[in-house]
């Protein structure tokens, strides 16, 4: 038996939550194109799907509608270890362990516990911005969408229908991509009939990983450097002549632009065109995909998610320090899809190793 | 490409740290018996060998030791936190929520992060333990083994040597056990390059599911409910006519006795052969594999290790509701030499699947 230490093409499930067309460039959720979706559908709409394979309507939205958002707390306990947990410690670890006040849910996992799991994630990622920023904790409102409630919390007042759809566009499209590390953890630890807490917390922790949760800040921080589009040329020939990467370019799966990278570019086109900034970005991308077709000719590297997530997220004016606990507002969705799933026709993963340490001489010392 | 739902038979990594030979009922750590280990070693110097490859020895077991004691912390913001979780949640839930005073670990995982994480679970689970049973938290003590400081810290007084010999072959027998689905967890999230406090959180995660922490308690229930020794054969039987299990027997893995059950017995023979309910638990064993011989001729079920871990820490007095903790405890010591292995050749851990979905046909609606 061969060791095969990344698991490449090792089938470990039959899944009908979605589908990653790599050479075409299609993300497909249980049917639908992720792309379209994100101009066409809400959050709440492809949670739904997600989650029971088929969109909710009519009597079943409204219902589902008003399940999401009474199921949204900001308990005192809550509260209480938001202020306890030092402030140094950094926000996905402080989610973590503010999760923990949740009831213990049971196995198997129900949708009321997946409901609640995915709506205090947003509260508790709001709540502890506004206090570590010195500023008072704003509870959820039942009146207001999924995506609006979030940076309502943030902000402390309702943000602009332009905001609230960038940001929407953002969620449904990060909130799933097959099976990634953090996916693959929640299914391992849900496979032991484990709860769906310590799953979603599990899979946080695989997201904190600095090759997985990916580093959209860093884009931000590259757009910054080039400063201007004057400099973008000479500046990212300097790298590539270092050897060095470009921040939002490059994917392992898609052998053409990510598709989420063209949904988000569509919706920022439609609800920021008139910032400045996002000209910028696009003229920088512009000019990095020629620069790359220079330096990198037999490769196919193309915009990646992480370009327009920095694009999108600047264009609503989400602050930095909230752009990888953002993609863990969405891609909560996804793990709690996948863990249902899982938990639907379970088996626990369990693989095998190949022992090469020390035979047993030394035993019969 | 089939699809192997378990991952059975697929082997995920080459490791030099533990075998399990279930037909011989071996378990070698590092070229090591862990039977003998646990007659014949420190829990300290098996965490050295598990972590590094090689016993201390001399010098370098002297600096080891005062290592892991100066690394022992129980800080005031601990026990704020001990104190703020809401009584109600779990022991395993409350350590991973505790776990986050640690700063946050740098990748890739050192020795230094390893000991602290090691050496601050049982300080957290005692702390808790103690506030919950209103009692005043006592801190960890540097004259003291691992094993005495435990016992120590939930008592307020040292315990007897036979107490601590006893916990302490517990905690080396089940430090380690290859590829389960906890330490599997802890890889996964660790190929992420993400840090090891989140590797661990993860596996606690894992190792709460039902099929998997296993549930020592449950033995310590059957045998509360045998009561005596006239009743064990009819109750028993009554249970196998059912086609009920008993608790405590059978493995997956072993074909034989588990030896780390064995292991065990012959433990507690020695430190608490006088306790009448220890004796009580031996006669138990006996009638119990008599029957399973009656009731399963073709199959093998033997004696497992929840068996006798339940007879040795009621031997050594520790209240159920500690013993699955207490396996948290010494597993943490496996997960971290998987953490460390992982990291020294990493490669990022993500299995296929294949789409079983409605097809794209929607799309172009």
């Amino acid at each position: 038996m061969q060791v095969n230490p990344g698991l490449e093409g090792v089938v470990v499930a039959e899944t009908a939550i979605s589908h990653i067309d790599g050479q075409q460039g299609h993300l497909i959720y249980r049917g639908y194109d992720a792309k379209q979706l994100a101009t066409t559908s809400t959050f709440e709409k492809v949670v739904h799907l997600l989650w029971k394979g088929h969109f909710p309507d009519g009597e079943e939205e409204k219902q589902w509608l008003v399940k999401c958002r009474q199921s949204q707390t900001l308990s005192d306990e809550m509260i209480r270890l938001i202020q306890t947990i030092p402030e140094r410690i950094d926000m996905l670890s402080t989610l973590r362990s503010v999760l923990v006040t949740m009831e213990n849910p049971d196995w198997p996992p129900t949708w009321e516990q997946a409901i609640r799991v995915l709506v205090q994630v947003p509260i508790i990622i709001a709540a502890r911005y506004r206090y570590l920023h010195h500023k008072p904790i704003v509870p959820p409102r039942d009146d207001l969408s999924f995506a609006a409630n979030y940076l309502y919390m943030l902000r402390g007042d309702e943000a602009s229908e332009a905001h609230v759809k960038g940001l929407e566009a953002y969620l449904i499209l990060t909130a799933e991509h097959g099976f990634n590390a953090s996916t693959f953890t929640s299914r391992v630890v849900t496979s032991t009939e484990s709860d769906i807490l310590s799953a979603v917390v599990a899979a946080i922790g695989a997201l904190k990983g600095r090759i997985h949760g990916g580093a959209p800040s860093e884009v931000d921080d590259m757009l910054g450097e080039i400063g201007s589009i004057e400099r973008a040329e000479s500046w990212m020939r300097e790298k590539l002549e270092r050897g060095e990467k470009l921040m939002g370019f490059g994917h392992r799966v898609y052998k053409t632009t990510d598709p989420r990278a063209e949904a988000l570019r569509t919706v920022v086109q439609e609800y920021a065109a008139n910032e400045p900034w996002f000209d910028f970005a696009v003229q920088v991308e512009q000019i990095a995909l020629q620069l790359l077709k220079e330096y990198k000719p037999h490769r196919s590297i193309y915009t990646n998610v992480e370009f327009y997530t920095a694009a999108v997220l600047k264009a609503i004016q989400l602050p930095a320090e909230l752009y990888t606990p953002t993609f863990v507002v969405s891609r909560t969705a996804g793990w709690i899809a996948h863990i249902l799933e899982q938990a639907s026709h379970n088996r626990i993963i369990r693989p095998d190793s190949r022992y090469v340490g020390p035979k047993c001489a030394k035993i019969t010392k």
